[in-house]
């Protein structure tokens, strides 16, 4: 059989009810399909969920950076190209191209995963599935021009600037905290009226803990000297003491 | 040119960051999918937003009933069957079927929708809109047997039992809260624990007037004597009363 290419491409579309004010598609419902684009191509190179959950494991979404020229609009069709540009034991790298049937570049993204055990929680070695199968799609040489997901530092000390409770749609399959309404929580930090004036150049965020429906989750905001917003979220219940579930990095530019 | 077909065919996949707990799509989604088949059904035939925004008019969704024997799980591909059964002067009327590639049918949905003038926000006669173009593709035979939308009867003194604030992801295109999102508001007002339990067999919206970000929604639940849940929301802010914006009916069953 021959082997699959080692770039997947997914077509999508910007739908109507997924654009926010601008016409634009939100950037939470980007990062929903840069998933599904994930887990297209590693289902069909045997690598994915499909598989991993017949032998107790799971992939886990560890940081992932967006980074757009502009966003699609209404109605536009576009592709999310992806493909894995380096394996190791405990952590995959994955890149994203985002363009449209003429090549206009969108934008990037690039993330990182990991590989647990569903009963342990704990991390297992990737090369270890399927005979190191992931390493036999290695794409080294495509472009995806952006940096990658970096710490994201922040001081320790500060007040929640919001505070939220989670419900029914906020939870995925697996009991958690869905991916992408975490981004959605930390876009609405900000108002419309930002909005009409700025636009996310990039977005960045970092999943350190799992929330479950009924965690509280608090949000903290510090601006860094490149005006470069951070932001924390944490989660707390009556059951355990605050603790951190991820953090985010976001660069807005004025709007023309 | 020949005519296209009566009835619309839309091919829809479950995404597995659209499913909930249980591994099925969420009733927002499914919505969702709903629209977007509307959608693109009335703009191939014609009489779609795509036409309507150049002559400064638009469709507005008035009452969503869908009423599910089974909801699609996690990468299931479906397709929504749409068409208008009926179109009056002030409103048309029109269906949904929700099936798979071997016939199974998941379910129905029934929808009324107004033409509103973008400047006055009053309705205007549509079957004035291209010398009555929908009345070419009603299509009275084909069944939806389910019940229509009907009036939701609430008592006018309770108290909300929550009341939440609205941001930048609540909004849409038209800078209104967005129509999935009251579904996905009202849902969350039963917890996790309740849909392991219990599988929303009908759902029913009307749509009263519009919401905007920044408005406070408040939430009244009441249940009538047919075990069926009412769901009133109201919008306040600083400048005007409390108004309701839209009413809904849930009927739960016990799952097996």
């Amino acid at each position: 059989m021959e082997q699959l290419s080692k770039i997947g491409r997914y077509n999508f579309l910007a739908e109507p009810f997924h654009c926010d004010f601008s016409n634009h598609l939100f950037m939470g419902h980007l990062g929903n399909h840069l998933l599904n684009a994930a887990d297209f191509h590693s289902n069909e190179r045997g690598y994915g969920m499909n598989y991993l959950n017949t032998v107790n494991k799971t992939w886990v979404l560890s940081r992932l950076a967006i980074e757009m020229e502009e966003m699609p609009k209404a109605y536009d069709r576009f592709f999310v190209e992806t493909w894995v540009d380096c394996a190791m034991k405990f952590f995959t790298s994955r890149n994203f191209k985002i363009i449209d049937e003429s090549g206009f570049v969108y934008g990037y993204g690039k993330s990182v995963w990991a590989m647990i055990d569903l009963d342990t929680r704990q991390p297992v070695d990737i090369l270890m599935v399927r005979n190191g199968l992931v390493n036999k799609y290695i794409e080294e040489e495509y472009l995806c021009p952006i940096e990658r997901p970096s710490r994201v530092k922040m001081l320790v000390k500060s007040e929640p600037i919001r505070s939220i409770e989670t419900y029914y749609s906020d939870v995925d399959v697996n009991g958690h905290i869905n991916s992408v309404r975490y981004i959605e929580h930390v876009l609405n930090l900000w108002d419309l009226s930002w909005y009409k004036e700025y636009f996310i150049k990039r977005f960045e965020i970092a999943y350190v803990a799992e929330s479950h429906q009924g965690d509280k989750l608090n949000f903290y905001l510090e601006q860094n000297e490149y005006s470069v917003f951070n932001v924390r979220i944490t989660k707390s219940n009556a059951d355990e003491e605050e603790k951190e579930v991820c953090r985010c990095s976001l660069l807005f530019v004025k709007r023309d």
